[in-house]
C-alpha cells in the first residue's frame, strides 16, 4: 500500500489536543460521536488509500491534457471522481439540509488531509467546491443555493474560484474582468482569467466559475471587485442544464507539479459574452472571496501536511529497506540505513514537523466548530478570533514547512531520489505550489502582521501567548528530563514571540518596511511557537497515559521522544528570528534597486 | 543576456580575501598576473554567457537521449563543447605539459563557477574529465600521462568516474564489479556500474571510463578495491582509435533535474570482457578515487554557487520587472516587486548566501595553491589542513544553500515560478541533485567530523577559529554600527562552533551514534560560522575602501550591507544548531524502528 492514513495520530490529536468530545457537545454536532467519527475516518482511510492513491503517480506521468478547449484528465480520475461522489466525500462538512453530512470540521479536517496525501491533484477539485459551496452558503441568494448546493455536494458539479489575471496576482485591486448588467438580473462577464485550477476538465457535468469582476460603475481597486457565478452549462430553471456559456478554457499550464490537475486559461465573453449572475452585493465580492479564501487557505496548509505525511511514509519504507553501510556500534555487516544517525535525524526531523503541524491544524479546525455552535456569542468570538490568527500560520507554516519535508524525504533515498520512476521527487515537485497559490507566505504574513496582530494592538496573540505559558508551567512542573527541557525551549521561544509581537505593535506606525521585512520570520516564529506549544502539550499527555499505564506506550514514548526533537530543533530556533526581525531589518532594506 | 558572470563580486574575492597576489608570487604560479587572470575571466565570462548559458533551458526540454547502446545529446551540446575545446578551457588548471594553460586553482574556481551557472548539465562534463586528469596525475604510469593527458586536456575524449553499483552507493566496500588479470599487463572488467554521469555520449571522440572494481584475490570491503581505466574505445601504441571495448551504456535515467547530462547505466564484459589497465597500484583503487573525489566535491560545492547565483539573476530581473502591489510607504499606483520587503528579504537572503559561500570556496582554492606551490613545507602542509577541513563543508553548505536559493528564487517569481517555461523551476529541480552526488551531505558531514576534526583532536578547526577571533576583534574595534553588529553575531557563532567542536572531540568514543547524529548540524554549523567570518572579512576591507574614498562605493556600501544580512539572518542561527547537536541527540535516537 502506498499510503496508510496515520489513524493513530489523528484521532490522538482529535480527542487530547483538539477536544473531540467537547465539540460534539456542541448544538448541531450531535451526530459527531466518538464511533461515528472513527468509522468515517476508518471509512475514508480506505477509500483514500485504495481508490485515490494509487492514481497519484499515473497522475504525474499522464497529467491532464487540452485539445480544441476540452481537456481529458488522467486516466481513472473521472471514475475515481464518481466513486467519491457516490459515496458522499463532497459532503462530509456541508449542512445535511443540502444533502451533506452537517460533520464538523474537525471531522471533515482529516479527511482532507486523507485525500490530499492519496494525491494533492486529485483533492483540489474537490477542495475549490469546497469553496464555492462556503461563498455561496455565505453570500447566495436562497435560489442560487437551491440551484447549485445539492448539485455541488453530490458531485454532480464542481466549483472554481476565479481570481488571478495577467496583471492581477497578489494584487487583486488590478483585476479588469467586466460584467455589464443586462436588465433581466444577469450579467455578460468577459475578459481574462489565468491559473484557474479545474477550470476545464471532464469529472463532472457542469463546472461553476466563481468570478471577480468589475460593474461599469464600480470604483477603483478593491472597493470595486463583485462577485458572479458563472456556470459553463447554463442551468435551466427546472435545474436541468442549458446552453454552453461563453466560457472557455484556452490553454492549461505545463507545471512543475500537480501536474493532474488542470490549470486553465479561462477566457470569458470572447463569442458575446458570458452569462453570469451576481453573489450578495454589487462591490462587495471582495468580502465574499475573503471567507472562501479563508477556508481554501485553512485547507491548502492542510495540504502541506498531507504531502509531507506522504513522502515521510516512502522515505520510512525506503530507509529500512535499503542496506548500506554498517552500523556504527559495529555490526559485521550492513544494516538498513535507518540504523544511521543522520537518516533518523532526517525522519524526526520529518515526523516532528508533520505531527506537529497536524497538532496546530486540528486545533484550529476545533475553534473554528466552537466559533460556529457554541451558544456562548463571548466563546464564539473568541474562538474566532483564535482560528483567525491560526489560518495564515497554519498556511505559511504547513506548506513551507511541507517543501522541507518533501526535499528531507528524497534526500533519504540518495541518488534513487532523483531519478522520476521512484516518486520521492514528485512530492518536492507537488509541494512547491503549496507557498504560492491561494497567497504567498508573504500574503499570509502580510495577513497576520496587518489584520491579526496589528489591528488589535497584539491582544489576541499576548492571550495565546498566555496559553502557551500555561502549558510551559506544566512542563516546567514535569518529572522527567525530555518533559522539562522541551519546558525550557518553549519558555525560550515564547519569550521571543512575545518579544516580536511587542517589536511589530510598537514600530509598524513608525516604520512599516522594516516591520514587513521581518513578516515571514515573523509568521515562522508564530508557527514554531505554536507548533511546539502543542506538541508540549501532547507531550504532557502522553506523559500522563504513561504514567497511568494505560493505551499503547509505544505510541506515547515516541509522541515523547517526537515532542523533544521537535523543542531541540526547532523551539530553539527562536531566538535566532528574534534576531532577524528585531534586528536586521536594515540590512534587509540597505540596498537601492541599481545595486541588484 | 541570460546570465551575466558577476565578475565585480569574483576579482573582489580573489583579490581582497583570496590573495591572488600571494598566489601570482608562489613559484610555479608566475603567469597569474593580474592582467591575465583578468582576461581569462572576462573572456571566459563572454563564452559562457554567449555560446553555453542559451543552451541551458534545451537542455532541460531536449534531455540526452539513449537509442540502441548510444546517446544523443541536447542539440548544440556537441558544438559548444569543441568550441569549448577549441578555446583551451578544459585546460586551464592542467599542467602546460600536456598541454594545458596551467593557471592555479584560484583562477580555475571563477571559470568553473561560471561554466556552471551557464548550464550545470553541460559542465559536469569538463568536471568529470578534470577528475580524471587528477587521478591520471596522481597515479598514472607515464605511458598512461602521455597517452590520455593530451587528449582529455585538448577536449578531444572526456572521462567519467565509475564508482556506483546498484548495492554500493554510499558504501563502496560493497563494490562487487570484476577485474580478471590477463598476464599481459591488462584485466577484464566485468560488471554494472550504475549513475555514471556522461557515461555515453556524442560530444568527444572516445571515452575514458574511471573503473572501481576487485581482483580476484582482494580483500573484502574498501581495502580490496582497485582503480582501472577503461576506455571506450581502446587505444593503439600510435595513439589511434583501435576496436570498441566492452563497456555499453544499456540505458540513461529518467531525472527530476539536469537532464541534458546523460545519467548512465554501463555495462562491463557481457560480450567477452572489457580491457583495461590499472591506475596506480592493486587494492590502492580508493585512495586515488579519494583525490579525484576531493576535486569533484570541491567542484559540485562551486555548482551549488553556480546555480544559485544563476537563480539570483533571474529573480532580480524578475523582481524588478513585476509590477503587483503599492509602495508601502504609499505610492499611488502599482510598483514593481523589488519596492516590497519580503521581496528584498528574499533577495538579500539568496545574495548573502551566494556570496559568502563564493568568498568561502574561493578562499579555499587559494589554501590548495599555496598547499601545492609554496616553498615552506609547513606552511604547505597547514595549507593542505585546511583545504582539507573545508572541502566537506564547501560541498555540503553550498549545495545545502543552493537548494534554498532556488527554491526562493522560485518563490519570488509567485504562480508564474511554478509554471516550466518560466524556467525558474529548473534551477529548483537542477540544484536538488548536488546534496547527493559526490557523498551526499551526511557523507560530507562523516567526513568533517571523523577525518578533518577527530583524527586531530579537533586542532585544525580550533586553529581556523582563532583565525576567526581575530578578525572579530578587528570587528568589534571597528568604528561603524554594521561593522560593530557583525562583530557581535560572528563572536556569538564562533564560539558555538568551538563548543561543538569541543563536544564532538569529547563524545566520539563514548556516544558516537549520539555524536553523528549531529553531524549535519555540525557541518551546517561550521559553513555559517566560516562564510560569515568571509563575509566579516569583506565587510572590514569594504569599510576601509570606503574610508579611503576609493573605489565603487555603491559596491562596497552593498558588500557591508550583505554582510550584515548574513550576520542577522544565518550568523544568528548559530546557537540553535548549538543547542540541537549538544542537546538533541537523545529525541534523534529514542525511536525503535517499529516506531517509524
Amino acid at each position: 500500500m502506498s499510503y496508510v492514513a496515520p489513524l493513530k495520530d489523528m484521532l490522538f490529536v482529535m480527542n487530547e489536543l483538539a477536544d473531540l468530545a467537547a465539540i460534539n457537545a456542541l448544538p448541531g454536532c450531535e451526530d459527531a460521536t466518538p464511533e461515528t467519527v472513527e468509522a468515517v475516518l476508518e471509512e475514508n482511510a480506505r477509500f483514500c488509500g485504495e481508490v485515490i492513491a494509487p492514481l497519484n503517480q499515473a497522475g504525474d506521468r499522464h497529467p491532464s491534457v487540452w485539445k480544441d478547449g476540452t481537456v481529458t484528465t488522467t486516466p481513472g480520475f473521472k471514475e475515481a471522481f464518481r466513486a467519491y461522489a457516490a459515496a458522499g466525500w463532497q459532503g462530509v462538512q456541508h449542512p445535511a439540509d443540502f444533502g451533506g453530512q452537517g460533520l464538523p470540521k474537525l471531522v471533515a479536517t482529516p479527511c482532507m488531509e486523507m485525500l490530499n496525501s492519496a494525491s494533492l491533484s486529485f483533492a483540489l477539485c474537490p477542495l475549490l467546491t469546497d469553496g464555492a459551496i462556503e461563498a455561496l452558503m455565505t453570500a447566495g441568494s436562497d435560489q442560487q443555493k437551491e440551484k447549485f448546493l445539492p448539485n455541488f455536494i453530490a458531485g454532480k458539479w464542481t466549483g472554481t474560484m476565479n481570481l488571478t489575471e495577467p496583471q492581477a496576482g497578489s494584487d487583486l485591486a488590478l483585476v479588469r474582468t467586466r460584467a455589464v448588467p443586462q436588465g433581466d438580473g444577469t450579467y455578460k462577464i468577459s475578459g481574462t482569467k489565468i491559473f484557474i485550477t479545474y477550470g476545464e476538465h471532464d469529472m463532472a457535468e457542469n463546472i461553476i466559475h466563481l468570478v471577480l469582476a468589475r460593474t461599469p460603475d464600480a470604483p477603483e481597486g478593491v472597493k470595486g471587485i463583485s462577485l458572479f457565478l458563472v456556470p459553463k452549462f447554463l442551468v435551466n430553471e427546472d435545474g436541468s442544464l442549458g446552453a454552453r456559456n461563453d466560457a472557455f478554457c484556452v490553454s492549461i499550464e505545463h507545471k512543475l507539479g500537480i501536474k493532474a490537475s488542470p490549470t486553465a486559461v479561462l477566457q470569458f465573453g470572447d463569442h458575446g459574452g458570458a452569462i453570469g449572475t451576481l453573489i450578495g452585493q454589487e462591490n462587495r465580492g471582495l468580502e465574499t472571496m475573503f471567507i472562501m479564501m479563508n477556508a481554501a487557505r485553512f485547507a491548502v496548509g492542510i495540504q502541506g501536511i498531507s504531502v509531507a505525511e506522504r513522502a515521510y511514509q516512502k522515505a520510512v519504507a525506503y530507509a529500512k529497506d535499503r542496506v548500506q553501510s554498517k552500523d556504527l556500534e559495529g555490526s559485521a555487516t550492513a544494516v538498513s540505513i535507518i540504523h544511521q544517525p543522520d537518516v533518523r535525524r532526517m525522519l524526526m526531523s520529518m515526523r516532528a514537523q508533520i505531527e506537529a503541524a497536524r497538532a496546530l491544524a486540528y486545533v484550529g479546525a476545533s475553534a473554528f466548530d466552537i466559533a460556529h455552535h457554541h451558544s456562548d456569542e463571548k466563546v464564539r468570538d473568541a474562538q474566532q478570533a483564535f482560528y483567525e490568527f491560526l489560518v495564515p500560520i497554519i498556511k505559511g507554516w504547513s506548506t513551507e514547512m511541507s517543501i522541507d519535508v518533501a526535499s528531507t524525504g528524497l534526500q533519504i533515498h540518495g541518488g534513487m531520489g532523483f531519478i522520476e520512476e521512484t516518486g520521492a521527487a514528485q512530492y518536492y515537485r507537488d509541494a512547491r505550489i503549496l507557498t504560492i497559490y491561494e497567497g504567498t507566505t508573504a500574503i499570509q504574513a502580510n495577513d497576520l502582521v496587518g489584520r491579526k496582530t496589528v489591528r488589535d494592538g497584539g491582544a489576541v496573540a499576548r492571550g495565546i501567548i498566555a496559553a502557551v505559558r500555561a502549558t510551559e508551567s506544566e512542563l516546567a512542573r514535569a518529572a522527567t528530563p525530555d518533559l522539562k527541557a522541551i519546558g525550557v525551549h518553549l519558555a525560550a521561544a515564547s519569550t521571543a514571540l512575545e518579544d516580536v509581537v511587542a517589536y511589530v505593535v510598537a514600530n509598524i506606525q513608525s516604520d512599516i518596511k522594516g516591520v514587513f521585512a521581518g513578516s515571514v520570520p515573523y509568521l515562522k516564529l508564530a508557527g514554531i511557537v505554536l507548533c511546539g506549544w502543542q506538541m508540549g502539550r501532547a507531550a504532557l499527555i502522553a506523559q500522563a497515559k504513561l504514567d497511568a499505564g494505560s493505551g499503547d506506550a509505544k505510541f506515547y514514548q515516541a509522541k515523547i521522544a517526537t515532542a523533544r526533537f521537535f523543542a531541540d530543533y526547532f523551539l530553539s530556533q527562536a531566538g535566532a528570528y528574534r534576531s532577524a526581525i528585531t534586528g536586521g531589518s536594515a540590512g534587509v532594506l540597505a540596498l537601492d534597486e541599481s545595486q541588484f
